[in-house]
C-alpha cells in the first residue's frame, strides 16, 4: 500500500488525508483488553470525528453491553451477528454459518471503503475454527483502501494474519480476579 | 474489602449496588493498548452511566488528543497534569513535583469516594522513578470504597502494586509498524 497523504480525491474530501497509513491492527492473546482496547480506539477516533464501524462475531446478536449502549448514543454502528458461541454450543453449523455471513458483510464494507476504522471483533475465532479462510481475509485486507485502519481482535490469531498485520499486541494474563478470588465479570468493566 | 451489593446507603442510592466488587486493574507491559484499554472501559462504563474520572500523569497538561476531545463532549473529566516527560526532559524535579501534586489530587478523589471508576493513566512511572511511594499507593487503594474500580496504566508496574491488584494484564509487543515500516503514531489510533 502507498501512503494516503496526497488526498487525490477530486473534491478534496478531508477523509483521504486524515489517515496517512491505514494499519492492520491485531489484539490477540489469552489476557483481557483485546476488545476493550479496540473500544478505546473507537473512543479516541470518535473524538476526532472518524468514520467508524464495528462488526462483532460470536457474541449474541441482541447483546446490550456497555459498548452497545455507548455506541448507540454516539451513532457508531456496531453490527453484531452471532449466537453466543461457547464450547457448549449445540449447533456449530449455525455458529459457523453466522460467522461466514458476518464476514461477507465485513468484506462489503471494507470494499466500499467509506469507513476510516473498521473493527472486526472476535473475528480470529472464525479463522481459527476454519469457518473463514485466512487467505480470503488477507486478500481482502490487502485490497482495502490504503487509508483504512482495520482492527481484529480475539485469541488464536493465525500466523498468516499476523504476517500481514502492521501492529500486533498480545494481551497476556498476569492475574485475574476470577481465578484469584472467584469474582465474576462485571458491568461497565468487562461488558 | 467486603462486597458492596447490600446497598446500605440510607437513601438507597443505586451507586452502591452497581459495582459489586471494586477491582484494582493494572495494564502494564511494553506493548500498545494500556491506556487504550482503559479508554475502552471508560467507553463501556459511560454506556452504563457510571461515574468516571481519569487522571493523566506525564502527558502534557494541555494535550488535546482524541480521548480528550471525546471525553469533553461526553462530560467525562480527564485531569491532566504533566510536562510531557521523556528521557530527554531537562527538568526532572519539575516532572517529579507535578507527579506528586497529581497523586495528591487522585488521593482526594479516591478518598471522597464519589466515582465508580477512577483511571490513573501512566501512573506506574511515578512509582517506578520513586516520585510516589508504592506503599502510599497500596494503602490508598486498600482504604478506598469497596465499590470503586481503579485502573492504573503504564510500563514497569511495581511488584507491590501487582500484588495488591485484582486484574493484571501485560500488553506484549509482537509487531510494531514503526519498527517494521517506519510508520509513526497516528491520530485517532494512538492519540
Amino acid at each position: 500500500m502507498s501512503g494516503g497523504e496526497s488526498g487525490e480525491e477530486p473534491d478534496g474530501l478531508v477523509k483521504y488525508r486524515r489517515v496517512r497509513n491505514g494499519l492492520v491492527i491485531v489484539n490477540t492473546g489469552e489476557g483481557k483488553g483485546k476488545t476493550t482496547a479496540a473500544l478505546g480506539v473507537i473512543f479516541r477516533a470518535w473524538g476526532r470525528d472518524f468514520r467508524i464501524r464495528m462488526f462483532q462475531f460470536i457474541k449474541h446478536t441482541g447483546a446490550r453491553f456497555g459498548e452497545h449502549r455507548a455506541a448507540d448514543r454516539l451513532g457508531i454502528p456496531i453490527d453484531g451477528l452471532g449466537d453466543g458461541f461457547t464450547w457448549l454450543s449445540k449447533d456449530m453449523d449455525r455458529t459457523a454459518a453466522l460467522a461466514v455471513e458476518q464476514w461477507e458483510r465485513c468484506k462489503r464494507t471494507i470494499a466500499e471503503g467509506d469507513e476510516e476504522i473498521v473493527v472486526l471483533d472476535e473475528f480470529t475465532y472464525a479463522m481459527h475454527y476454519g469457518w473463514v479462510e485466512v487467505g480470503d481475509v488477507v486478500d481482502t485486507l490487502k485490497r482495502r483502501p490504503d487509508t483504512m485502519h482495520v482492527i481484529i481482535t480475539g485469541r488464536y490469531a493465525p500466523q498468516e494474519l499476523i504476517d500481514c498485520a502492521d501492529l500486533v499486541t498480545e494481551m497476556k494474563l498476569i492475574k485475574h480476579p476470577y481465578e484469584e478470588k472467584g469474582i465474576r465479570a462485571q458491568q461497565g468493566i468487562e461488558f
